[in-house]
């Protein structure tokens, strides 16, 4: 059993190293983890504890509750100025199994589905895992690493703005663009974590697009495991019938929580997180320059940094693996992210303190000199 | 779009019908659903809440915290006798992510999977998920309802005991013979609510076969999504990178509160409601029968009857709708289990009060007078 039915991510391996080197008392800085590392607003934990207090969590409709599929709906009226039925919204387990449903179901009734190649190893690994063919789109550094309309093939296209691993952001004449040429997937997880400019939704060009965000990015709540997605409703028999099969429905205490992320003092608490990552960002790209990393497109949202290290290594994989023994650096090799020049990338998240990306810098300066 | 991908359950028809009734002023008596209706012990609350004070939801290992791996593996050594080592349990956001992953290991690295006709739907539903072939083993009141493995005739074989819809309780050497014909993968999520006997595990018989079981019926956890699987060490590199992909990880709070679930008074008070099932089941059972309808094998365990209504309809998906519109009794249509005489047989759960019960008997005794 030498090849895996899917590929494990790469990440994975790097941060279970790290967390060897830190039991030998090796004090590991983690920029290879995607997982802000702000604190969930009270306000969502006393509710949480309120309901658990008050109710038995029972299973909820596998699409999710009604009030959150309005919650989120006024939040796309508010964000965007975009109209959303609540019947639209379906509520899932983390956006990865509502993906998982959505690449089905795109796949068999749309067509092919093409994928930005460096993009999140998921896409590719789902339709793999549903023995689906897709095709991987390669972006290129000049061209600020994003899908070209001219260069889709296929009947649907899966893009992801703010980008992982580039922090990229499609405009909205490029999302229009995209959309005319393909069913367009768009992903949205890192939407509300953007440090220049803001990150148009698909739903502003299109109606006829599908949607996929969640409340681990921007809303902090990683481990309470819940997403969203906004679908045409031609797909929601098909995808209501896949949620009941293979997750019976979210986990309640979860849903009912998230309903406090939408109140107004949250949102703005919520909002406000956007400057601190904002910093760190700054602080980590003129370090990475300075050490000679280039940086073809500076990430203009999500919290990553996909760095060219070709001036150090040829391959970035053996490359993350000796930045972690040499200096307890936890980092990304651009293999976890496809096949198109990732040898040369490596990515650098910045979910951890102005402090402790200083110290990183620090360390690199030592080892890269 | 008139066939979908995957069946939904039709159990969800009738519920979505008695909902609207319920706004329409109906009282309805819900023998349709399998959710059981009994609160979460407060220490399993407690927990939550306490974890809710103290610490951020991360997320966590794909396959789950270690400390409710060990504890989950010393709870089979205590019930069933059996050492299990903590690195082969796999913690999954409910059993139904855990089974689509397993299925689609087992398919591959094993080879085609038969599953009972009639049995639990997600079997067949999640393997047409995947595009995969697998394989309905027809089962017979004359013969219990079980899985004779002279008939199986596949390299896999998934098995239900106790068994949703029949209830009945495959012995060890039963399991045995399976296990020996076929790699078993024993769904044991009734497992703890049984009544006459108890349910043997396939773990008890074999190593070299899957287990799924979960926090939703025994452990009453239902909203809280969390399941497990006990799997031979071989095959957890591709369920772990599956899971990765699919679920990321399960949720946080609900693998730290589930960890009460083991303490020693709550596994009693646990216990204990297996004795309020078992006269919900008595009063039903003689109802059902005194009503006319046959019960060619009595539930030993879970909580469903599957009674043959073949005394007073040949289409028992039009019956169940018939006798929910006119006594507001909601059951499910044998239909949701299979093609195998399916269309004599419903099926009756008893997630609700004695005298719940007692009133609905008393309605159909009216309606089929």
């Amino acid at each position: 059993m030498e090849k895996l039915l899917v590929e494990p991510f790469f990440v994975m391996k790097v941060l279970e190293r790290a967390k060897e080197l830190e039991k030998e008392g090796k004090e590991v800085i983690h920029l290879e983890i995607g997982e802000p590392d702000l604190p969930v607003p009270e306000r969502v934990k006393e509710r949480a504890k309120e309901f658990l207090s008050k109710f038995e969590q029972k299973y909820t409709e596998s699409t999710g509750i009604y009030p959150l599929k309005e919650a989120i709906a006024h939040y796309y009226e508010k964000t965007y100025g975009v109209k959303v039925e609540p019947e639209r919204v379906v509520i899932t387990p983390g956006s990865s199994p509502g993906l998982l449903a959505l690449l089905k179901v795109v796949r068999e009734r749309v067509g092919e589905i093409s994928y930005p190649d460096p993009g999140y190893p998921c896409y590719k690994n789902v339709l793999k895992f549903l023995n689906l063919k897709g095709r991987g789109v390669p972006i290129y550094p000049e061209e600020e690493f994003k899908v070209k309309a001219e260069r889709v093939e296929t009947h649907a296209l899966i893009v992801n703005s703010p980008s992982n691993p580039t922090g990229i952001i499609y405009s909205k004449e490029e999302l229009k663009a995209l959309s005319e040429k393909a069913f367009l997937i768009s992903d949205e997880i890192y939407h509300g974590l953007v440090y220049d400019e803001r990150a148009p939704s698909a739903l502003e060009v299109s109606n006829n697009c599908a949607v996929v965000n969640g409340f681990s990015k921007f809303f902090l709540m990683t481990g309470w495991r819940l997403g969203w997605m906004v679908v045409p409703k031609e797909l929601l028999p098909d995808i209501t019938a896949i949620l009941q099969n293979t997750v019976i429905s979210p986990p309640t205490l979860s849903q009912y929580a998230a309903l406090a992320c939408f109140e107004e003092e949250v949102l703005e608490e919520l909002s406000s997180n956007a400057e601190i990552f904002r910093k760190r960002r700054d602080v980590l790209l003129k370090g990475l320059k300075e050490l000679g990393f280039k940086i073809p497109a500076e990430p203009k949202g999500a919290f990553y940094i996909y760095a060219d290290a070709s001036r150090f290594t040829d391959d970035s994989f053996k490359f993350a693996f000796e930045v972690l023994e040499k200096t307890a650096v936890a980092i990304t090799p651009g293999r976890d992210f496809g096949e198109n020049q990732t040898e040369k990338f490596v990515r650098f998240s910045f979910c951890t303190s102005v402090e402790k990306i200083e110290e990183a810098l620090e360390r690199l300066r030592g080892f890269l000199a």
